[in-house]
């Protein structure tokens, strides 16, 4: 068969998500530390307890959740999100339950893109999406970031040219907390911003939100559908999805997104067109878990033993980096960015890294097509151990130094 | 917000699959006997197996299912599937886990449609499928069928027509046995020349088939990828898929595809952008359920179950309608289908049969778009109970009496 003649455009034009060859590169090699994969650590996750509540769930509600569900979701697990969420003025049909918060935002995505309308992003964002993006055919425009996040003045520059070249601007995606490759939160100052920029050009947000659980330390900046609602009196401008992939366990697959009801509304067609629902007997038993409020404690230990290693890998890569290398200073997530100096390549790095037994994710990778950068790279401190963070990176630490030599 | 200039052209143009609405008009009706769903009952369901088997699963696997998996789905179910469906020749790379049929129906189009691209499958057929197809962009071309299932003569002549016009056939989907929604069964002459079609214009085949363990008499024909593999040698034409929500419950959202490994390829590379990978954890527990050998006697129960179902609907069919009418002798699956005279319209009659309390899905419905005929229903005998389906065939017989008078 010719394949590729029967094939649709957009699969023979389909990028990878190439950060899985590379994390495959690591695997299984003795001694290898790696700072590249972006799972959360295995001890964090509650086997025991949801062992017990997929039992219970399943021996009391076989019955209903056995069988077909609503395409927007199980009404039980909508309401203890929106106590969680504090959003109980929102009604059932603003909720849409989805399996992980890749395919929530591959719903929101199918809703707005036709080929050749642009996606506005923080430049570099997360691959997952990126490559979701553009298999949609959309254009990926990435905007710069200081330590508040997203610029906006080069927000509102790129905005005005985008519409002065007659292109279809359909939505701002970011990632405002503990941001995904970057680590880095958006400033309230620059949220309310953000929000104001995108109703005077009527432009939705999508606001992906998977790490806001794993603060680790300083305090909480109000979300942004939350400051679109409270401050500018909007409701229709942000939807907002969020994930329990950080803190159940990605393996579930379970996210929810909220927002407009219009919104929501096409997402959920999309879903039964695509998954006709989330998995039942995952989504009640979450909503068990919830309503026993098993999930406030079980955060506070995720925190506790995700806090020591952001601290040390803070402060071994101040004792161990050369004075020319800049890192972000991350209040939670999973992930720090480093800035190595221009005439570094991290492509390149990333070879001798892994011959010394060392791994991270070039940061070339996490950037729209086309707008890739060199000297940067990601490292990762929720999976690998205390001691692993420590030896890892004085490794790189050494390669980056015999580099610069 | 100007929603609608901001939505996608697929958005804006999106059927809504009404038997949903059909179903709720019937739902919560004070003596209401339906005839509408296409629901297991749930006395088939495995609750308390399952209750069991996932919280082991969890507790024995609960760090790597809790975990993130292979977009291609668990390696331990595809072993087990690879047992049950006799292809342990098939390398892992041919397998695909979806989170339901429907899921993975839609990975197989997405590889292969771009709009304005024409599906061939049989008219009526599974709406879920048909509206799905048609939100991609699609051109369904419907197929008439007789009791050996599509009729290979209109096929031929339809591909023939088709490439006359310059269309680009890009696959053939088939339901082949107890197809929803008319219970017919493909014939093993048909499904060979449908093979040999197939291979001919190099046209691929999409076999779905979710009912096939719900067979309660006659005996089983090879599925199409097997007749294309032993009689044909031809391990390309064909990519199936098949779905655990007949047997286990919906709910799951369970299902698998296998197929060629360029094929199944691209259908992973989708996975990845939309879904991520289906529910571990749930794939996990199908996984033991089909290793402790639970699932062929579990099927043997749904069977005995179901039998004197069928057997009623089909008895009391002959003893109430009138002679004009016509139906299927299905073998199994869910469904029976009725053909009215020409001169009767079953839209109409569903308003008239619901006012006396028994509810059928409209033959119409299940028209690829524009291709409806308006003479024929669907009748489902799985979920309701000897006694409503006695009394509720009486009751339709002698609406559709009335209206011959």
């Amino acid at each position: 068969m010719n394949w590729n003649k029967l094939f649709s455009e957009s699969t023979n034009g389909m990028k990878e998500s190439l950060i899985r060859e590379l994390v495959a590169l690591t695997k299984g090699v003795k001694g290898m530390i790696s700072f590249a994969g972006g799972f959360p650590a295995e001890a964090t996750l509650p086997s025991k307890d949801l062992s017990e509540i997929f039992a219970e769930s399943i021996k009391d509600f076989g019955n209903d959740i056995l069988q077909y569900g609503p395409s927007g979701g199980d009404k039980f697990l909508k309401k203890e999100i929106k106590k969680w969420e504090g959003i109980e003025d929102y009604s059932d049909d603003q909720i849409l339950i989805s399996t992980g918060s890749t395919n929530g935002i591959y719903y929101f995505t199918k809703t707005f893109i036709d080929k050749g309308d642009v996606i506005i992003s923080e430049g570099p964002s997360f691959l997952g999406t990126l490559v979701a993006f553009e298999a949609e055919g959309a254009i990926v425009e990435g905007i710069p970031m200081d330590s508040e996040g997203m610029i906006m003045n080069k927000l509102r520059m790129k905005i005005a040219s985008l519409k002065n070249e007659g292109k279809k601007i359909k939505f701002i995606y970011t990632i405002p907390e503990f941001q995904n490759p970057t680590g880095i939160t958006m400033s309230l100052k620059r949220r309310e911003e953000l929000i104001q920029i995108a109703i005077e050009n009527e432009i939705p947000i999508l606001e992906d939100n998977p790490y806001e659980e794993l603060r680790l330390t300083g305090t909480k900046i109000p979300d942004i559908y939350k400051i679109a609602r409270d401050k500018f009196e909007n409701t229709d401008i942000v939807t907002t999805v969020k994930s329990f992939s950080k803190t159940l366990g990605p393996g579930l697959r379970l996210a929810y997104a909220f927002g407009p009801e219009k919104v929501i509304g096409e997402m959920i067609s999309w879903t039964q067109k695509i998954n006709v629902s989330t998995d039942c007997v995952t989504q009640r038993a979450v909503s068990n878990f919830l309503k026993k409020d098993m999930f406030r404690p079980h955060i506070t230990g995720i925190r506790k033993f995700y806090q020591p290693k952001l601290n040390l890998m803070l402060e071994e890569l101040e004792k161990n980096m050369p004075a020319e290398i800049k890192w972000t200073h991350p209040e939670g997530g999973m992930f720090v960015w480093v800035y190595l100096p221009e005439k570094l390549n991290a492509d390149e790095l990333f070879n001798k890294a892994i011959k010394n037994k060392v791994a991270f994710i070039p940061g070339s990778k996490f950037y729209p097509s086309n707008q890739e950068v060199y000297h940067e790279l990601r490292l990762n401190f929720s999976y690998p151990s205390l001691t692993d963070i420590k030896e890892g990176v004085k490794r790189l630490a050494d390669i980056i130094k015999q580099e610069l030599n």
